[in-house]
């Protein structure tokens, strides 16, 4: 049970929010207003292309070795050191949360950094079911930088937090596969370097129920697939990566773009979240973080009734609740990390689920205190507050949800007790 | 204590209701889905302009006398026969409250209806506190539908929530007063037709702290009137009324545009907001009301794990919090109505405050488990649950945050127990 | 939606409050001292005897006609008359709500007034559902105040939330009908007067499965009945009234003792429970505000840090948050009694449910803060806190725990939308 | 943050756990029995003397070296070692945290591992700033587990909260301090070994806030030492420690049993409170656990409406909640822990003030959801859940409520941000 980064990682989380002060910040705060800008003014700024300024800092960050973090230990081979992060090989779980909860501080950063959902998650899936054909095509243009990938899982038509719904086919004939079908909340597909989809479908209505699907790579511009719309996340785009409801006709691509052979979609999803969900679960702690820190700020700097905000009301006890609530998730996540590095996914499933459910839900309780201590101003663009609410809400459905996550946690509590289910 | 409603206001009730069903929803529907698609494209179409349905739906609104329902029983003189309420006068809070419930089911039929914040409440001040020749010059034409007004109250620079703390100033200048300030939140001033700008301004340092500021009317075009910028409420702009940051520089009116006389401001301001209230919290009422229609046709439609989603977990019991809730807290709001109509603003101050806290706090909760339900789509524009639910949060700052509400709630209990304040 | 108590109701009210505040408060305090000395103690004083001042209560307010206000209007017959109700009538349920909530305040106050569970439930369902020698054998003398009654229902050994598994047996042979099985919390069955239990038994296991039980009329001293033990609840035994476990071996009573039949047990529950309910409810807004009088009373009495304690964090927003709670929960108890005296129990199902749901929690939650603003004392016996904390606590599972009625709420709501249960 | 335990006190880990299944379990089993039978009877068996069973199970302990666990590392001196410890020396907070979670799962284990409070916290003080005298005097026997302790500092008259307020005199005159005044929930007086109190008074009125109260050692025996009631916890009189209100009338004791010396109550007291804290929030943890496993094990055993309790309505999300609550909670105790072990008290004030708010809270909400899937039985004394509740309740206040505790955790996490208190 020891938590503790390694002194690689704690000087890798030191540079990492150093690079976030002293870097990116700056450039994030002009962004925001520019964009802010943009959205009020209409159509003059491209909000789906990447700002200059971001390629200069993912240029820096890439010198400097802070590219790639995410990559797993132990199974990054040689992608770790061929591919620029500082030390040349990946971190254990507990050694990137830190670093994870640094980047959270920034909406910037995990590109920056190339350490961004999807393409993590999705590198991840190469890295440990992919050919060797597969990575060389597209993990390494993926962890050079050169291309961002996109996840197509859920669907419109079915409720997606049972995944064994899912409806777009993926059937095999001859040396292709064939898919057709609808899917939505397709991340990343807005960004203008997107070039792979990750596309899990349907290939054997006969299997077992957790053998019937297939994920599938299928390149952005194979014929048939379009990107209908892109969708808004309570009024946000998430602009340039954002989130597509996609269609696919007829789209053929060769069998061998089947990751890990057909009906091995349930094994590889699975295995592509235990990390993720520590790494989108300690950004998280970090959001939480920055919001009560301005929490504070903003309630020592403001005063009504003849009194410093923070001194109002229950004030203090909101802000004690804060810490109290992060310090504990924090710790709950570091504990996931420990148990994927020490027993394995399969061993951490409730603690994973676990965490999945407490992180956004504390992060949204802090920011929403945040916001309200700002008063309108917290729910304005001045503030980062009404992002970071949003993102903390819509983790609470992304990649399952909280309902079907308590149901792990649950089902797992029950069986030591001889449940069956 | 009789909260029912006379048998006019159930009339008018039912035919708002049938309004909005038959007449609004459509067209809202339509133009939901028009305008999110000019968010996602950018600049091709100006949501600052009034879509041409509305006008139709506004003519036809009037043809049928259902128009300016908001005006207050007693205090309308000739108002409502003059400018189109059937029935010709006002209604009590009690008769009003359920029309204002059934326009909380759509964000367009409290404009459709000529009953939408901030021209009620700015009406109200007028019909109230203003002269003569300010009503002829501004409530006619409000009333009338030909002009719109914004309300300018809060300030960037102070914690507004402590109102004793704006620091405009409105000098009283020989026959003129002049004002220097900044505003921000300011609702309405980005509606095409709003002419005129209800400020409030310290004219007075040295006077007693509730005697300091004084109401001004002021005309959008006045020199000196500046919107710097429009600001967004958790990405809503709030098209086509929206809220302006202005600033004021050396702009000069007559001394006749102070509402009541100088040094009145705070006396209006609570006149102006015990209605107001109610019609805020029975609108969060009619949208809890239709997040939790939409939840329960979800629940019952879409199926996972082999049953509705309705019956897994806990949703059947957040399906019974939330009526529990919305009752409650409807019964809470017409219990404030009632005690305005019966012993005024005075005697009903800890009811008005109870339901500003009540109201958005049940709505966000409903509609928070509404979209839960629906899935990644409970949080795109394809279900009006995320604009609901961004209206229910920013309610809890609007007008005071929560706060300030439970504060004078617990000053009036404790002072039923010897508290002095 | 009218729910101001009748001139009559209102004056019934201000004689009860009267009564409790200038005759039983002072007797109450003297006795819980008493009472709390005796369990210290130990074995001295009898608490299962009725003390000699309740006696004395009891005539005093039956003098007054302050005695069985609880007979339900338009059902009493005569009884109301007969048995000294003042006004000769019974009260429809939202007359009685301003009284019940009364009674709330005190302890002892439902049994000085003959008005205490199960006393009350066990005479409405003789009024509606007895024949006239059942009536004339144990409804008169219960109103008379001569005996008390018991209600058998709860199993030990199943989940008696769900009322068709009771397995205690009321076997029709001949002329007799024979129990069998062991009941729970059989409340009142301590008390020296109890003559009459109300026991629920299975009839026709072949039957539909809400016709398969009987309500049977046993006297308490009929050969077989055999009280094992008292239970205590959260260390309270409820002395004199008392919950017992009983068993039933070989009980022999005439067949005419079974209530309006054989098989209609759930029918006469059912009619038992729904003024029932709003009576326990409405008694949990009088404790309710009995607590928070007491909170802030000590909340402006003691100091600490140079503070009155109602000044300190966040109290005085919990006495807001409990204020705007009680008012919500009784506005929502009035509104379920004025649907079951215009619409019937059968048209009132959610809201009684509601309200089961609603008042007990908010009772816990305001007694809480009384308790923690009260330090130590709070947790004694020095303040009524912690009885009525468990008090409310029991209501959460007495006559059907929270889910159960959560159940019925979302039923009904899902029903709306045309789900089939 | 390595929260592991060591070897050693993995082993003690066990040691506790089996001791306490196997023989603690039967008989406490038994001995709640006769406790709820002899509170039902009245009289007959004396609470206050301990059960002969106890001292067995103590004597075994002993034996086994499962004694004066509690010891902490570094400061124990030989005492660990003379006074049967297994392994002979103290154990760190970290260490000794399991073994206090494990204690939890019983009522009787603290007081059979002789580790129970308020001992342990005597202990302490003696062993931290006692006199060699004062520690061969009553640290011995107490270690011996010859005699027994109490601690008298809360006071009735004043907000004992704010711990300055105490008003109990503690005159030094010549070479005697005569004490002067009034405690109650003087823990531990009731035990029929209890030779020695420790009583905070107010030595010198005029010197610094922090600097006036002295904390005397004060035999059970010396003359003016009065027990006038022993106080009840919502019922439970926690026989046979008890908690008194004591009385002190020109109570004369040598100034030599003033620890530490006048004026250094606050220091002692601080330094008392931390690994206290640790030890009670980790039998919570402990406490949750056990109801847990209960609801869990009730929840699949009992069948309602044809589906195991624990599959109906949100149960499922309650065990989640359940679980994940008390991971989160004991994750944040282990490292108040470690924060304790590693920069000591002074750098752990803000850790340790969070688990005395979180981990009776945890408790509370696990054992209520227990109480409430057990139904009626979980009211009652044949579970230990209404027992465990309200020692969580007690909790909550004893040694600072939560709200002071919430004030230590803000006023560290503002100050981080400049404010000066």
């Amino acid at each position: 049970m020891d938590f503790s980064p390694s002194p690689r990682a704690a000087e890798l989380t030191d540079a990492v929010r150093s690079f976030i002060r002293d870097e990116i910040a700056p450039v994030e705060d002009a962004l925001q207003l520019r964009q802010a800008e943009a959205r009020r003014a209409g159509g003059e700024v491209d909000l789906w292309q990447v700002p200059r300024e971001m390629h200069e800092l993912r240029r820096k960050a890439r010198r400097q070795g802070l590219w790639n973090l995410f990559l797993p230990a132990g199974h990054e081979g040689p992608y770790a050191e061929r591919f620029g992060t500082r030390g040349g090989t990946g971190l254990s779980n507990v050694d990137y949360a830190p670093i994870a909860e640094a980047t959270g501080w920034s909406f910037l950063a995990p590109y920056v950094f190339n350490c961004n959902a999807p393409d993590t998650g999705n590198a991840e899936v190469l890295l440990r079911y992919g050919s060797q054909e597969q990575k060389d095509r597209w993990l390494d243009p993926l962890l050079e930088g050169r291309i961002r990938s996109a996840f197509a899982m859920t669907e419109p038509g079915v409720a997606s937090s049972d995944a064994t719904t899912m409806q777009l086919t993926a059937v095999v004939e001859g040396d292709d596969v064939v898919l057709n079908g609808r899917k939505w909340w397709t991340t990343g597909i807005g960004h203008p370097d997107c070039e792979i989809l990750l596309v899990m479908g349907l290939t054997d209505p006969d299997a077992p129920k957790y053998a019937r699907h297939s994920m599938v790579l299928v390149p952005r511009d194979t014929p048939g697939v379009k990107v209908e719309r892109m969708l808004d996340t309570m009024g946000f785009l998430d602009e340039p990566f954002g989130h597509g409801e996609v269609s696919f006709t007829n789209v053929r691509v060769p069998v061998s773009n089947i990751v890990a052979g057909p009906g091995r979609a349930f094994e590889i999803a699975q295995g592509r979240l235990g990390p993720g969900r520590v790494h989108h679960a300690m950004r998280m702690i970090g959001l939480a973080e920055r919001a009560l820190r301005l929490a504070c700020e903003r309630g020592l700097a403001r005063t009504a009734f003849g009194q410093p905000l923070a001194d109002l009301g229950g004030n203090r006890e909101r802000i004690a609740e804060a810490r109290i609530a992060i310090d504990s998730a924090r710790l709950l996540i570091l504990n996931a990390a420990w148990k994927l590095d020490t027993v394995g996914a399969a061993g951490a499933l409730s603690e994973v689920s676990a965490i999945k459910v407490a992180a956004p839900q504390v992060a949204q309780q802090v920011i929403d205190f945040a916001m309200q201590i700002h008063g309108g101003a917290g729910l304005s663009s001045d503030f980062p507050l009404a992002g970071a609410w949003t993102a903390a809400r819509a983790v609470r459905l992304a990649d399952g949800p909280d309902e079907v996550h308590k149901g792990v946690v649950a089902r797992i509590e029950l069986g030591r007790h001889g449940a069956a289910r």
